[in-house]
């Protein structure tokens, strides 16, 4: 080791982290420091290539301070939930021996080395979409990779949680749950694949970013007020979501879409009651998303059978989840409709992720939105109320992968030489 | 009776009932037709002289079918609820005589005449301000009287609950409880008086009407739906709703401010809540009343004690109970600050009511209401934020009494050579 620290060399890992939707959601802790939750939860795993996180993280023997770096502005690791997440990272580093670079670094060593962290959104950051649970996932799975953790995604799931409680469900594709469990350090409180992304792929995911200049209460904050004072939650906790939990594994399981469907709003609605039922009541939904909701409600009703499920977490945003690629167009019709953009917004800013389902709903031109007709099951009630500007824009994605590694170099966020951002 | 039909004599009585606002809230029943609750509730009744019906009921031979007019407009009474409430008062009726105009009708005359209801509400109607509270309590009533029927309020309560749940709660002044009852029939199912108007005179009432376009899922379906698919609402009912109906009787008996504004902030809180638990989600507040819950929950946190409390109906309305004349007043500088007229509405048609408490808080124009200074909760928020328009107008009102008889002829709705309206 001591020849080493005379060279100056980076050893450095890149990977990529998706972020996660609950379809039965999380809200509530029975620890507050070990993140550990008062309800069994699942989500699905949106596709990274649009939604995700990619974190560089890199060790070297010039490093006198473990620093990172968000979307390329310096934060400060001293917050509890980052030094628990390298504390446990650190605690189950292996050797690691790159012979190509002729570096080794022994298990004990990783106790008295410093780490940089350079982390990056591939999505706008405060648009309320969960960015959390992809950078704590993130931040995990890379120091594990890079400090040679041997561990499985299951375990380290247990240490994202630590984090951020949604990033452990961020450790795996598809549909994943994570268990609440029962030990008193939460060794057992971790994520478990119930599907991977591959088992459900008709899935079409929308997600409508609604503008709003309010400020929220933070989801720690807030649910921490919910358990404290709602008289409702643990009801909701005890009683309501272990029984929804079976049916979701279930109807996940036979892609059963109605049932799905139902349990997914279902829920969404709940853990909104139980905030409302706070003192002082939280409110994340706000006129549009409710405007959001009517639609997808009537549409769902007119067509007899769910096409369309809508969850939404701690913010106004709608998470729409379609049963096909078909109903997602004819959603995306429905929603551009009742949403137009302001007129200085152009349609490619306004739908973004997978456009390939623009093109399927026939549009190409903002002219293409302003000619769309009333949808049929709103056409007896004119005038047909329209929305301009309320929603910022759509994200069209779908259920998608784990974590990876990059090991393209051009990849990584931190400079090699010196492992400082790029 | 055969001599008196070829006189064309009409025999009227007129009445004034109040409406009320339910502090611990009903909602959900547990027999459609006779109206009966899943749970206790309590309401204050408001001051007639703001909000109140007046009825005017009439008898006479010449009369060949039941008829009503509703503020002006004929509207037809074959609907079940006006149906139950005719029958119950009719199969109470008892003789009747009136000296001075020579008429006598004896207790079996009743099933065959017919009678006129002129009904009127002294508040805009369509402003969500649970008008069927106040007029089914006071059809009954004054039918009750005009029948001469002998049965004390209570009784009468239980045949008001056959038109409209809350009308019962109607039937006396100051703070009333509707106890839910045991029998199959209803019999048990009656308000009963907790203390008058005079017991806790200190308090003021201030209602915002909200600028409102969105049509409104009636109470009768909303509460339906929750019942069937809510998976909060019986835990509500039977676990949650008891415990706060006897502190909340304490509360008002002791004049416990900070207990009551808890206790009513957090039912309405939860009215709304198991409304977002229904299947389709049931919204009644809007932004502008999230907006205002916010303006209260922040002064009322940083006085350290609360100073008002708030309470929402089926719509976005917020009914404000201030402790004493001072809060009202400090309460209505905020809501006129963050929520100013549109500039084509002039000062007395928007504050309505009391307008004593525009007096004290120093408002006498609308150039006063723009110099309100930003509350000193809120003054480090710059800039603080403004909602011109967002509310049509403001009631200022206070607890009241309940029904009387008006015996001033003047007050007539009908005329009493016809029975037609005046």
């Amino acid at each position: 080791m001591a020849e080493q620290q005379l060279q100056n060399w980076v050893l450095m890992v890149t990977a990529q982290t998706p972020t996660n939707i609950a379809v039965i959601k999380y809200w509530g802790k029975r620890d507050e420091d070990l993140i550990l939750a008062i309800n069994d939860s699942i989500s699905v795993t949106l596709d990274p290539a649009h939604l995700c996180t990619t974190t560089t993280v890199a060790v070297s023997p010039a490093f006198d301070q473990d620093r990172m770096w968000l979307n390329g502005k310096e934060i400060s690791l001293s917050g509890g939930r980052y030094q628990n997440c390298l504390r446990e990272i650190r605690a189950r580093a292996s050797d690691v021996e790159d012979e190509n670079k002729g570096i080794k670094i022994a298990k004990k060593d990783w106790q008295n080395l410093h780490v940089h962290v350079a982390s990056y959104n591939n999505f706008p950051t405060a648009a309320g979409l969960a960015s959390s649970a992809a950078g704590f996932a993130c931040l995990v799975f890379s120091l594990a990779k890079l400090m040679n953790v041997q561990e499985d995604n299951g375990k380290l799931s247990a240490i994202a949680r630590q984090g951020s409680g949604s990033a452990c469900r961020s450790l795996y594709g598809g549909f994943v749950k994570w268990i609440m469990g029962k030990e008193e350090n939460g060794g057992d409180s971790i994520a478990v694949q119930l599907v991977d992304e591959k088992h459900w792929d008709e899935l079409v995911i929308i997600i409508a970013v609604v503008s709003s200049r309010q400020k929220e209460t933070s989801s720690t904050s807030g649910m921490r007020d919910t358990v404290e004072t709602s008289a409702l939650i643990e009801h909701r906790a005890k009683v309501v979501v272990p029984k929804r939990i079976i049916q979701m594994e279930e109807a996940i399981q036979n892609r059963d879409f109605p049932t799905f469907a139902q349990l997914t709003c279902a829920d969404s609605n709940q853990f909104h009651a139980v905030c409302m039922d706070t003192s002082p009541p939280i409110f994340y939904m706000n006129d549009t998303s409710h405007r959001v909701i009517s639609c997808v409600e009537k549409w769902n009703r007119s067509e007899g059978t769910p096409q369309v499920a809508y969850t939404f977490d701690a913010g106004p945003n709608a998470v729409l989840i379609a049963r096909n690629r078909k109903a997602a167009t004819l959603m995306l019709q429905r929603l551009l409709f009742h949403f137009p953009p302001n007129s200085d917004t152009d349609l490619n800013s306004y739908v973004i992720g997978d456009k390939s389902i623009l093109k399927d709903a026939g549009i190409q031109d903002i002219k293409d939105v302003e000619a769309l007709p009333p949808p049929p099951e709103i056409k007896d009630k004119v005038p047909a109320q329209k929305y301009k500007g309320e929603i910022s824009y759509f994200i069209c994605t779908r259920p998608g992968r784990g974590p990876v590694l990059l090991t393209d170099d051009s990849h990584a966020l931190l400079n090699p030489e010196n492992g400082l951002p790029k």
